[in-house]
């Protein structure tokens, strides 16, 4: 059964700073909890509808579809949430092809883009500060799993880009045609923001400015989606 | 100011079969409106907070921010909101790239797949019966404008795939590696459903079997997003 302070505890974790004062985030549904219960993440409490997952008695709480659906944040529940452990970010030299995020909001689209880099080996995220949580609970929804295989920073990121010696890629509406580019074997991709694109403190640093070229006769002002032009730049990149 | 007949009009067109009864779909946001209004798609009504769009008078409504409340559909209201005529579907010969829908089913992926169909100059897309409604409020929304510039037609795919001399590229799990793949310079590029892919009907037709391949040793055994698989294939087979 679920106590009163749990559901208060669970409902607060869809903020930054109570997800940052209790160091624990939200995953819902069988597929994502098994990934993270098969990874480094640590389990704080599972609250499920039938005990699957064979976790420690401690740990685990049954529940009916009524209690679950006080906790859910999705708009169909699943069968099973649970709390995991915010790891202590981790200092990692970057290295080999890195994704880094200047200022992306959208939950669905940070999470589409750690899936993306996940299938196509990218091992490193940067993201700047204004960048969502990685630990907001659409964000691990919209990642099914690939939380786990992904290091994930946040820094500021000019201080951080300034730093490298890696090439650095940004993605502008006036770069070079990326299917007639040489990709360097290793380098960082910058994605910018929904709306502004990269910042023009970030725009300093490019040392190479690629572009999407559009097909058609139709050409319109709109720019492709963040994730969608990830995908599309990792293809690239790795298709050699 | 609104009427009481007019917000259950509106609201009532979240559902299909109130659209199709009214021939009616609702447009949300300036640039959005403004796209549809410079297309060939007709104007029913606008409501708007501002006079902005110079349209004749009878089809003009001021409304307050409190009244656009009732009528959104989104959960940041903008501030117009319209409603368009839902035209007839006209048939098109299928040629140079199409790509086909085999039930998709969130309105995320099929706006973006719209909006991607506009960028790589793709100017049909067939929908299966069972994929989502273009005309959906979160579709429209997504395509940001993009619906007035790529051809839908929503049909029976089986049998309009089994009558066209194309040759159809699907994607499967275990298709050929679309980057060693030549690809024909046109055809109709088949996407599944988000859970269950390409229907087996479907896909006895395939011609060619193409996937995307995964890179790095963490292989997941998660597919791709439609939306992000989409914009890959899409990639390669404009780049030429």
């Amino acid at each position: 059964m679920l106590s009163k302070s749990q559901i208060k505890l669970i409902n607060s974790l869809s903020q930054k700073k109570y997800r940052n004062k209790n160091r624990l985030f939200v995953a819902e549904g069988i597929k994502v909890i098994k990934e993270l219960l098969n990874s480094s993440y640590e389990l704080e409490m599972l609250f499920a509808e039938v005990d699957l997952f064979f976790v420690p008695k401690d740990k685990f709480t049954l529940v009916t579809p009524q209690e679950l659906k006080k906790i859910t944040k999705l708009s169909t529940a699943q069968t099973a949430l649970a709390l995991f452990k915010i790891p202590e970010m981790e200092e990692k030299p970057l290295q080999d092809l890195v994704v880094a995020l200047d200022g992306v909001r959208d939950p669905g689209n940070l999470g589409t883009i750690i899936r993306l880099c996940d299938w196509f080996g990218v091992k490193q995220l940067l993201c700047s500060n204004d960048t969502v949580d990685c630990y907001n609970e659409k964000v691990v929804q919209a990642t099914m799993g690939s939380l786990t295989r992904v290091h994930i920073a946040y820094a500021d990121l000019y201080e951080t880009l300034k730093n490298t010696d890696l090439p650095l890629l940004g993605t502008f509406m006036d770069g070079e045609n990326v299917y007639k580019t040489q990709l360097p074997s290793s380098g960082i991709l910058i994605l910018g923001n929904e709306a502004n694109g990269i910042s023009s403190s970030i725009e300093t640093l490019a040392s190479q400015k690629i572009s999407i070229p559009q097909f058609g006769e139709n050409q319109s002002t709109e720019s492709l989606n963040v994730a969608t032009a990830t995908a599309i730049l990792l293809s690239e990149w790795r298709r050699g």
